[in-house]
């Protein structure tokens, strides 16, 4: 087998680890906690189904290999909870290392696309980075309010910092930000799940 | 919210069941067994990275769609395992009847678009298709393999029928089967894993 293909093959069984890494999200029906290989997938599909509602046209494929590779980091830099603020001080610096690292494995050119994706991902300026964002807030969004907005109660999560993080669904779509989440996340205010300041 | 809408958000969480469908095939490391929304993500991005060696030149994004649906029918039908011959005699109708369930959750236009993405799946006759078949085998076959094999020792598999079934892997990718699967299936017979007739 030439060098090429073992380096592709590394990287593939590399990357099954991430099947390791779990989020705080919990499945629908309440369910165990959610890893980032499902999450991934879960936001890839639903990216195809929902592209419709994107800002801007975007390349559904380059969205939905976005979506699939954005957490392939967390298998060396673990999942940083989007409203654990210590954690997130040192997530870029993390995520960085492991990205060099995990990337490498792979032969140079295909290196340099992945990272460049997941570059461009994380820098969020276009609008496929921008939608695969939307996504990424709408998936676990979903799941947490189909089970009675238990994620947030458990974390004391306030509606600023919900809000915040939100900022970037309508990024990448205005109308799921309006039709979905802002609805949701005015119904978990007004339920107690989510904490007025 | 529109019908339209509501419909594309009702799939999207009906879908997360996908993540309780476990498979035979254990994760590296000698880990648990794997779910199908984690196959079928790991099969989205190995067909990414090894597009190169699909027999002829693959629409990569419906590939990797297909890779990402193809097991969606299972939430109903259950996983079906690949060596067990009962279970495969009445395989088609269980998926149809989950396939007519579950895509009719979506708008029309969508229901028939991956119902035909399904079907073209199943059928095996477009390159796309024969690649995503290529990923279906290869995935499972790298894990197995890095587990030492155990998969197909725990339900004493037989050469024939693993070469039988192997033989899709090399109508999407001949050099995959060839560099790849071959001397995988040969070096486990030859350790006993699976079982010579």
């Amino acid at each position: 087998m030439d060098e090429r293909l073992m380096q592709q093959l590394e990287f593939s069984l590399e990357i099954d680890k991430e099947k390791n890494v779990f989020r705080q999200t919990h499945l629908s029906g309440h369910g165990r906690n959610e890893n980032d290989a499902e999450h991934a997938w879960h936001m890839a599909v639903m990216a195809y189904i929902l592209r419709e509602y994107a800002n801007e046209d975007v390349d559904i494929a380059k969205v939905m290999l976005m979506c699939l590779i954005h957490d392939i980091v967390e298998i060396d830099a673990g999942d940083t909870y989007a409203y654990d603020e210590e954690a997130l001080k040192t997530q870029k610096e993390r995520e960085d290392r492991a990205k060099e690292r995990i990337f490498s494995l792979l032969p140079e050119d295909q290196k340099k696309e992945l990272t460049s994706l997941f570059d461009e991902f994380e820098t969020g300026e276009t609008q496929e980075s921008r939608f695969a964002h939307s996504m990424d807030n709408l998936q676990p969004l979903i799941l947490n309010h189909s089970n009675g907005g238990n994620d947030w109660r458990e974390h004391d999560v306030t509606v600023d910092k919900v809000l915040e993080r939100q900022r970037k669904t309508a990024q990448g779509s205005q109308r799921l930000y309006d039709e979905v989440t802002e609805p949701i996340i005015r119904e978990n205010v007004k339920n107690g799940n989510i904490k007025q300041i």
